[in-house]
């Protein structure tokens, strides 16, 4: 199977750099055809700009929405942004790697999906009606591709608990999960998450890669997060608020599991 | 006062462009200074790297946090950085306005937070004993200022609903109130969030700009969102785990509100 790889650390030699090398050993050992997109490494422009068109701002105003569109419709993207949808088009499954920044993911990553999710390409797709609200939240042009995160943080896996200090992993993460991943269609695989890892020796490297590698042997038979489908019945359209019957009474981000 | 707003979007021209006017403007009649970092005119380099410190990486590899650090400690920051971070100490309240991107702040922005709250600044701050675990959320270098973000979005309010099929905004916006704002310390007022904005025409853009206007003319009395204070007793030391007397059988973002 084809696997895209983005990985989003500045420096080579870090440990998302060797966690980064030790995945694409293993998923080529395992037959997988791999490629990498290194963010740093590609020197990955960041910010969404009227650059992003080969035309430049279509009208008198940059309009990151309706420049994103034409582009995309006409073949007029910048090269950078082309060759990463065409990996991800490529691509089985894809993992995104990268350290924990202040409760998300790094800007250059930010800026990846920023920008390679076009108008018409990850949103903007599908019809809007009353009973269908555009393809996304489990459908759209990533349907039927896996994604994980590999996710690396600072701090200890008790401050990320239910009653952590910082919030529940699983909440932190909800935004690129369900936001981000299950709303282009990808089906989302659980996170791959190493805590405390300024105190990693090479013992805890050699687990570390020993339950990451398990994961990645076992990309295309993990079951995903089982988030609901947005035009399967359980949401109104186009209020998109859940059904009242449905986690009657509940609210949050938990009730988009089914 | 001195009011610094932070700006992320790449049109001047762009509704966020001028909500951002009419704010210079209300705050000033008003007798505020107000300082602007539109980080698009500014050309922000967003992405985290070796040249933030004027001696480059310390060692053989870019470590982010320690180099940050030393280069704090050491004023060999980057000339932008130390800058911005000179704002921030001037400022009694900083106002952060941005369009939502995929359920976040743009990559642009990201990036400022990423390299303005250097090691030492924003976080690494204060002892860690079995009592006191770094000043950070509630206490740090930017309390007694408050922070308020000005947000826009594509989506409608509903889809934002505690039902929502996004999530509610409260939950979204919480990695950044709570851990981007509170951490180092800033008092977060509620934030002031224009949905469905494609359909702004002029007579909800006056709307808008009289309920904006109204909370900047409360900056300095609008109550702030109560989080809880890390190190004033509510949580277990050093696991950070709210204490099991506090909001009891209750998990998620929810329970750090006193």
């Amino acid at each position: 199977m084809n696997t895209l790889l983005i990985h989003a650390h500045p420096e080579p030699l870090s440990l998302n750099g060797s966690l980064k090398n030790f995945m694409v050993g293993r998923l080529q050992a395992a037959g997988h055809t791999v490629q990498v997109s290194d963010l740093y490494a590609m020197g990955w422009k960041a910010a969404i700009d009227a650059d992003d068109s080969l035309d430049g701002a279509a009208g008198e105003r940059f309009l990151p929405d309706a420049d994103s569109r034409l582009a995309f419709a006409n073949g007029r993207q910048s090269a950078d942004i082309a060759a990463e949808q065409a990996k991800l088009e490529w691509a089985d499954a894809v993992i995104i790697q990268f350290p924990l920044w202040w409760f998300s993911m790094p800007a250059i990553l930010k800026g990846w999906f920023e920008r390679v999710y076009a108008n018409g390409f990850a949103y903007g797709v599908g019809e809007h009606s009353d009973h269908h609200w555009g393809d996304r939240y489990g459908e759209g042009r990533l349907a039927g591709k896996r994604a994980m995160l590999v996710v690396t943080t600072g701090g200890w896996e008790s401050h990320y608990s239910p009653r952590g200090v910082n919030g529940p992993m699983d909440d932190i993460l909800f935004p690129i999960h369900h936001g981000m991943l299950w709303y282009p269609g990808f089906d989302v695989l659980p996170p791959f998450v190493s805590y405390r890892v300024s105190r990693m020796d090479e013992v805890r490297f050699a687990a570390t890669c020993a339950a990451l590698g398990e994961r990645l042997d076992t990309l295309f038979e993990t079951a995903p997060i089982p988030f609901r489908r947005q035009n399967a019945g359980d949401y109104e359209i186009p209020s998109l608020t859940l059904k009242p019957h449905i986690a009657p009474g509940e609210e949050g981000f938990g009730v988009h599991l089914a």
